[in-house]
């Protein structure tokens, strides 16, 4: 029976502990917030565990073996090293840090100390996006030339946290895990509300080696929810939405091909059309957070590597660090080597 | 009666020779094109209509007293110049040029001949932009925060111009036709397919004073058909869906407000969600390129400037020479007062 | 504090359970059911309650005030009967009974005990349909003249009931609450899968006073899942569509008008179209059986009648009950008086 | 070359006029309607071609072979007749005629006369509708248990004929065509419109041997357009939507299987759903009148029987006669035999 402690029972808090207790492998024994409100609301909803408003009652604890983290980013740091320290396995809600020597530097401390270090990158636990990791390696598409994603909704509006650093980690999660290489080079675009401080509305680009590019378009400020990623391989393409109830993934059997140049028209190209069926492929069925939840609890027991390991957390803060000081430079290109 | 002169009948002409010749004002007296076959095609769908290879054949008919220009881009520039200096009036299809100073140099020719030069920017004549020009000019969407675009579908590939060149003029058309200034600074980043040289894919991004910006997502390569913009205002929120058969134009009453720090949390704000109606206005129902005819007869007859004239045309080509340039220089930010 | 007893613990039981924990002014006491594995489950769910096999422990039990009843549709009307003679108030499960007279009966022995008697008519607590009654209710419809609903998906299979006793309560109370009278005739056709026993596709056709009908599409066996209701009014038009996240309820302004006959041509009438703006009205967001909760709970504390009371599940069951005898008449119809 | 006479140049008269008008195979010679205002239009769209106030002009025209009949169904015997005694082949629109006896009479003088007469079922000719026909007839949805059709919009309100004979042949057609064969019984219910007096909303329900029923939602009155088919079979299901602009048909792998009775539950039946890919096969992309006049010129050159020949447009009209008999009886259940 593996031991669970939790810290931050916020936004996200409640749905780990919620997943995590459902698992016959483990049991919460400790949730910890700063906010008196929210351990009541804990030790409402969670009978039999304890509460405390002090992380370090969750270090203390000897029965505790793995450590959820659901705080906001700036502290994330700080409790995944003490929790590492601690001999606790930890996983952190995303993003891992707010910059990546931070990451570097958790992932040489779980690993000096023999402690699985994760990330809560959700998606990559949902059916639709382990059925486009499989269309992808299969070869299916052919070779992926675009990704465009559009993640816009109205609100949640955050304080410490721009629309950036709340949204783009699913995106760079996803490709990540899709295509499984870094980007060249970022560059980013966004706008504040008012006397806001940080973007409510931005864009990213991301070009990889390869002509490969992927763009984002993440937004607090729209009137519809749209989830909608493209992806544009040079045999099939994909349409997935996460907003549709059942056919979230559309595999569509299309392209174009520029064959040849027409001899009376220098800079012409013949232009052949591929139009073939559409497939909706059938979907595993699931809440993510409960399928990662199985993920993890297997990985501590079996001490190996879980899905998403510091090592992704650690390329997702790279470009999200790269995002921040392109932004701020008013959106000029930045290596992703610079960072 | 207005004589008619077309200039290219190949993928738009026959649009402008079908809407011309529906108008009791006017007669399409000769029809050009520099191939057979479409001269061939145009003899057969209009009888009573002359066809010839050449085009100075308009140029020096008598009667006509408009020429519609639906030819190349790069054609644009020499056929409306000397249309005009054969003291015609001339409506050109967009872009209107390739460059900015060509633009300068046709506004130029046209006032001091006293010849109506317009531009087709067929999007501001649907009953949709008219009414999202009302709902702006009215002031009911309250100051616009942003515009986002995504226009893309699989083909029509073209050999002698970009996605940019192609697409991009409807967005900025309305743009301009909307709110009526121009972008400070603009950033452009694409790719292209294969051996292909011109991009069939971008993105543009436009900034404007006071914090408004403007996105464009453009491609050639995407499995389904999207017309779908947003426009954020701080009142309400606009999402036009040109796909959609009737209920084009969404208004959704809703927003948000940062009211104020919140004491014992500092850089947190209190947030209040707006959330009212929607209302999807009643839309006039036409064929855009109809109502277009009508109007460019109209302003022929009275010797009016047309809604689109060289001046929209050339503002909108400043805009794709600046794309261009940033697009060529990797993504930059190209100030448009360099163009 | 009133004390609650919950009877079945199988599909909606644990719905019930959740709804009435999170209400302040109740508590659950007992919740029982024949099956051990659905006890259990409810022992895990709610450490702090009570469970038992044997419904009579709640009949029995001293601070019990209020017993929901959430079994199999035919043990209704003996488990409703029981409770209300135990001197408990009752909230039944939909359909009421399975047919009228024990309905009337219950209604009987309610009154004499002076017991509340709810049937859970859900939908009558959503936002779409209390937003609906207000239009209705109005007179900004016009008159009512069509309600047409397709209530279709694939399963969920039920050995007990057909798919009418199933889905139909929905569409009938939802009526029932909309227009306030009742139907004279009711028809209905429908087939049965394979070797099974009761109805899995069905149509329903309703015929009010002042030519006014309703009609049902009811299916387990379609492979996509649709709620849309059309509501056609002389002035304006419904469209519910349920699986809709937001915009649940659009309201057309259209209509028709069939002026005159045309003079020249017998037979022949002037229709005049009126299409004006479409509104999706802003709707109240919550969960409908919170609401439904919360107003009985308010019902037991104050002695009030509930929005959906005996007579209401009454009306629901007679119905049903025609339709039962038209179905098995091979789709003739049955006058709502004869039953 | 084929010579052709269109009779009619109302609603459906003009689309028979541009489609034949492409086909290089034929030439149109005249038409003829009994309004001034239509033929003067068609001497407008169609400069080359007489026209005339009088139907027996084309009778008389020894270079036409073909007569196409677009006028008010209750003329279509009569003119078909005569144009068949005159040694006509004819194209008549739906339905053939009024009542299937008159139908009859038609096939009749046909064969007497070994003249072609086809009637206008538009859609058999169309990509989706084609493409149906091949699934099933490969078998691969296995057993069609029900067909379900809502064709439902705003007007377009006729004087001479119900919403039944304006709507409900394209429904009967496709399914003629599809299942090839003809219902047992027939249902209908309907309601007028003030003081017209016509139908304007019904519903149909057709009863087939071996389980089968189709029934349609045929509206006048709805505020939105929908043309929607669901055709349950017992390995796959079809939703077939004619308002999707690409992915009109779309085929589900799913199902359900009531294995077993469970044993210790009577009645009570073991439930297996399958539920596989989402496929939406490639159709061909054309206007089905075009192709449905380039068959039809083939069967007038190679005087063979066409895909919906005046049996086919006897059976529809066979059911229109029923459905109309039930609805004058209040939807009682009428033996297409007795017809």
């Amino acid at each position: 029976m593996i031991g669970i402690g939790l810290i931050g029972y916020g936004y996200w808090g409640p749905n780990l502990a919620r997943n995590f207790a459902s698992q016959p492998e483990c049991r919460i024994l400790r949730i910890c917030d700063t906010r008196k409100d929210r351990t009541e609301a804990a030790a409402f909803a969670y009978p039999g565990v304890e509460v405390s408003n002090h992380y370090q009652s969750i270090l203390n604890h000897a029965e505790i073996d793995l450590v959820l983290i659901a705080t906001p980013v700036i502290t994330h740091f700080q409790l995944a090293k003490e929790s590492l320290l601690a001999g606790k396995d930890v996983l952190v809600e995303k993003p891992l840090t707010s910059c990546s020597h931070e990451a570097v530097e958790l992932i040489r401390i779980a690993e000096e100390n023999e402690r699985i270090l994760a990330v809560d990158h959700t998606f990559l636990y949902s059916g639709a996006v382990e059925k486009m990791k499989e269309l992808v390696g299969s070869g299916e598409l052919g070779e992926i030339t675009y990704i465009d994603s559009v993640r816009v909704n109205l609100g949640l509006f955050q304080a410490d946290v721009s629309v950036i650093y709340d949204l783009a980690p699913h995106d760079l999660s996803i490709i990540d895990y899709l295509i499984g290489r870094e980007p060249v080079t970022v560059q980013a675009m966004g706008i504040r509300h008012g006397n806001h401080n940080v973007e409510h509305l931005a864009y990213m680009h991301l070009e990889y080696e390869d002509n490969l590019i992927a763009h984002f378009h993440l937004n607090w400020l729209a009137p519809v929810k749209i989830r909608q990623t493209l992806i544009g391989g040079s045999k099939k393409m994909i349409v997935y939405d996460d907003m549709e109830p059942s056919e979230k993934v559309k595999v569509y059997d299309k392209g174009i091909a520029l064959t040849e140049e027409i001899p009376e028209a220098p800079m012409r190209w013949k232009v052949d059309y591929r139009i073939g069926d559409m497939v909706a492929p059938k979907l595993v069925h699931r809440e993510p957070l409960h399928a990662e939840a199985e993920h993890i609890l297997s990985c501590v027991k079996n001490r190996i590597r879980p899905r998403a390991d510091g090592e992704a957390g650690c390329r997702v803060a790279r470009i999200l660090e790269a995002t921040q000081r392109s932004i701020e430079n008013g959106g000029t290109r930045v290596m992703l080597g610079e960072v």
